[in-house]
């Protein structure tokens, strides 16, 4: 009977049609082209080799690889919810993007009543989708799609408003997006799966495993994230000199992560074997790790620190902290994207606190007025005009000091963590309406409630109850 | 006795080493470097950086990935016909694409009695590649792969001629390939595969099944399908602004299509479930009908729903006109590349004839008579030199109105079908001559022809034979 | 009993954090940021788009596509050790990269006590790195994680002092790394193996065997090393045309061995079949074989005839000097590596020397002492000052002539292949030192003596004793 109430056949076409003839005619009424992408702006002075596209669509593409492929992959560990794991993170992703398109972009690229349209706009929705898709993470396995999409709905305007509001009242720095990405999806994700929290699953369930396959496609998803994460860091800092130490930054933690995990995962195993759900996922937390300083000048070695400490929090968090969390605050974080989102999070956002803290002309050089903008001197100070004269296109800042940058962004941390936990909290009640399917916990982590198998997957789910029946028949 | 008739022992080598004994005779003969990748034209006055390879060599290496690890994959979706999808797709593209830059390269490329060899011949002789990929499509399965190089032989200069023709005497606006590339190479597959009709397969082969580990591979393929399609697209639009408006439209085009796929996935399946197949190729959809009109100033409102109307008719396709094709018409289009490429083709190329029909100089500027170059005034004309002081380098046009250039759109629509089919009937016949390797129907889709079979082959094949019991029991 | 001994509990951990340590005490010390990438540095003349990022993280990104998924899918070919081939590739080529920077570093970016770290550095660490897996291949499935780091550890420094020391001594011409990359890296890898020898394999193990899943990864990983592989034999070439050129080579040369390779597939299978591990690896010869010559004004045709003559190396390499080395001379290759860069690189490096014996002002016109630096005209003679004025940044040369620089390349290869394989015996020693958890020939190609397996994983090595006792039916 709760089997039947799944069904997708009228609950997905109707939201995705209804969503569709919505959003066609929000693009058709608001959205055109940017300069760089009109026609009509182009004369004798234009050179075409200087669009704004051969800047910003290496960068893009790469973040699609992460986000269609990369997560594709990664989401796809457990035994008998491969095709839910890739499937759904490419309509969720899809759905997503079209949306932040219009709602980031009102916010962001919003002038002459139009929301104007080029590559940049794309990379923006790109990150505007990750944030949902880790959140997906926190309830891998538990929603059905239609769920998804209805927090795709609701994640993406709570999220361009939170970033919207910290830009422009906090004015923070925060290149690699620690705090509007990764703090802001974990609490997000953490207050759903809050909602919908299944008591059953913390006794285990018996399809939440893995398989040898499963395990092999996961980590093909960790190494195409891990390979391109130092796109994703840099792709929206200055040019320059400061996209170069992004790139820098974040293949160094990554490293050093990468090492560290490995060296821990044996640690804390029983008998001393590598754990491949350490492979997939801890491995990844100096990506985060170093997001809030990845353009200033940290030092490679303070990069290497920063990988390392993100790595170890992140393994701590993985044996004590979910478990914590799970049996004790009702918090089900099926992924732990705590451990690599959150912890490495404000791990990454106390590092960037003690760069901020630290920066000097010295190391700088009067380009620190560029990269920590809000620092520049104000409209009217005579240092501007000195100072212009050495970086000609600098904008007169807000003439704060470090420290007051120190605590805009400790309010920016409190603010994004409050906002995305509420937002989180409020659309988990939503998904919980019964006309979304949601689903009993026996049909948790199984494709067959939403997918037509293929003939072999019965035989596949046949063989964990006859290795749970030899299991059962050593125990004896 | 049929199987020992399949060999590849001598056929194999026999056409390969002829073939590399030609082409490099002719590669010797015939092909020097463009004056890009020539030393002897460097000199003080050269800039390295401006090098056409800059330019180029970014969405050649896209194509590449699409060619050789997106189709490959895409192509594996059969549970017995994994390695025969991935490698013959590796080996007829290899072979295609060597054999395009001679052919195709005498056509576009040729001067001084020489081709001339940069980067941007690979990528021409990649979308070549493309277009014998694409018909690969309607007989997967269901041929040698002798054949399918025999194929790749004789399709490459109908393709060629076909195109040089097009180009040259219609001169005809088609950036991203609607007509050129899918229609041809869809008319040509659906030629082949009308002449190697195998009645016995209308009934079923008991092979022709997906397994999991298949089906998820070739979702992968369909990602990096869908990832890089944007640079497919624009590879051969003109840089700058054109360029850029084809990224756009083919990435909401293709967002699009996906979402709504999904949303006919679960309509047209009967218990209202995800089937994978729709996953795998109506997603793509868009990509190919927002086409003919990628660089056009439509509107991304248009190319929503572009998307949104080739998916519907993709989907109409494969659920309705692919099993009428191939019970009346005796045309079995294995993969539905009639759905894909072919009716999702014709709807692109109406979309750029009515964008053709619409293009005004008030939405293009002047820029107009670069896009719609056949639509600039000829030499001589006084408008001419007007417009060429508000854009330097304007070559003089033809001085075509809108329709008369949407008139020899349709010319080119036409002859391209007509040469597309009727090349593809008569290589059909080729492909039929028994020493190319035929094989009788009940050793379609089965690696084990071809290969030599790793240990764990005989029990995935014993596993369907005691699922197909089950089957039985279960009815009975 | 061996078994026991062989738990990384202590040893992975020890070694990794004491590397660390090391590591990141001599990062903070010794790396500090290169002009690109240092904000100090950055001034009102500065353009960020001449940022030598944007000139070098193309090539690296791909680069990091070919070590971290290439290689792991490449090196996952086996049907019990896909998470060692994988994984193992992951934590050694990150370990060789954090120490290359260092090490190499010294050797090629040392100035006023830095190391001055940009991405071309990574990128070079990147080259080191696929010194170390080439190397790993002879010694797949017979080797612990602790003893592949301890490989790495001392690798690197071989590595990096004969580079140091060929290029400033015997200053030699190898874009595409042909002799410092691909020889030193085979005969290292030999030189290890050697000492290694386990000669109960050479009557086989019952677990060196494929799976259905397991050839399709690998070819996956083939594929992406082969899409990529023109970036990698590019990178570090000078820009401009010849980097044009060594991708038109390194593409034709891939693509002319790859159908080969399928030709020759067929003959030496008994049943005329294609065999997957050909496809795997025999694809690739083409690519190591134009490598020592592939900036150079060879013509497209020689690029062609190298691929084929490569392949054919490679392929009669598998099929007799392997079963050879490991019988007679105690070198057991495991994944052929003697082939695929040994053969071909020798091949490779007389193609190169016959290129520069051929190369001649009339042919490259004067950017001939450009690429041949060291036949350019020593300082002081007025040769120097005419060309200077044809190439305004030319450098002073040595004044080799061409049969001069020949010997110093022949000298080159000896050198490197002496310095390899010492270097590679001493390692072998090392790592054969009892607490580098070495273990049992029992054990080998089993990914369960290092890894937590998931539950399906007893099912999967049932299915191999199943097959074993069918053959043994069988042939009974």
């Amino acid at each position: 009977m709760m089997k039947q109430g799944t069904s997708l056949r009228v609950r997905l076409p109707v939201l995705v049609f209804v969503s569709e003839v919505v959003f066609l005619a929000l693009y058709a009424i608001f959205v055109t082209y940017d300069d760089n992408a009109n026609a009509k702006f182009q004369n004798n002075l234009t050179n075409p080799m200087d669009n704004s596209l051969y800047r910003d669509y290496p960068y893009f593409a790469d973040v699609q690889v992460m986000i269609f492929i990369g997560f594709g992959c990664l989401l796809a560990f457990l035994r008998f919810y491969g095709f839910s794991g890739m499937v759904f993170n490419f309509l969720t992703a899809t759905y997503a993007i079209q949306w932040a398109i219009l709602v980031q972009g009102y916010f962001q690229f919003y002038s002459d009543g139009k929301i104007h349209l080029g590559v940049i706009n794309l990379l923006n929705a790109e990150f505007a989708c990750a944030v949902v898709l880790i959140s997906f993470g926190a309830v891998l396995g538990k929603v059905s799609p239609v769920q998804l999409l209805v927090m795709a709905l609701l994640e993406i305007p709570v999220f361009s408003v939170t970033e919207w509001a910290v830009l422009k009242y906090l004015k923070i720095n925060d290149a690699g997006g620690s705090i509007l990405i990764h703090l802001f999806a974990c609490y997000f994700g953490l207050g759903v799966t809050f909602v919908l929290y299944r008591p059953s699953l913390n006794e285990g369930h018996h399809k939440e495993v893995t398989s040898y396959q499963s395990d092999i496609l996961s980590v093909m998803g960790t190494l195409f994230l891990w390979v391109f994460w130092p796109s994703f860091n840099s792709a929206l800092t200055f040019k320059g000199d400061d996209q170069h130490r992004a790139i820098l930054h974040t293949f160094i933690g990554l490293s050093a992560s990468t090492l560290t995990a490995f060296a821990l995962s044996t640690i804390f195993n029983k008998r001393g074997k590598i754990t491949m759900a350490d492979v997939q996922n801890v491995t990844l937390a100096g990506g985060v790790t170093v997001g809030a300083s990845v353009d200033m000048m940290i030092s490679p070695a303070a990069a290497y620190a920063l990988g390392v400490i993100g790595c170890t929090a992140c393994m701590l968090g993985y044996k004590y902290l979910t478990p914590f969390l799970a049996r004790r605050l009702r918090i089900q974080d099926q992924c732990g994207i705590h451990n690599l989102h959150g912890l490495t999070g404000l791990i990454s956002c106390l590092a960037g606190i003690c760069a901020i803290l630290l920066a000097s002309e010295e190391t700088y050089g009067p380009s620190m007025y560029q990269i920590f903008a809000h620092r520049a001197p104000m409209e009217g100070d005579p240092k501007l005009l000195e100072l212009q004269q050495l970086i000609p296109g600098l904008k007169p800042g807000l003439g704060r000091t470090a420290e007051v940058q120190a605590m805009y962004q400790v309010a920016a941390i409190f603010s994004t963590i409050a906002a995305a936990a509420l937002g989180g909290v409020v659309t988990g009640f939503i998904m919980k309406l019964p006309f979304l399917a949601p689903f009993s916990d026996d049909f948790c982590f199984d494709d067959e409630l939403f997918f037509d198998m293929p003939s072999d997957f019965d035989s596949l789910t046949a063989g964990l109850v006859k290795e749970m029946s030899n299991d059962e028949n050593t125990k004896v």
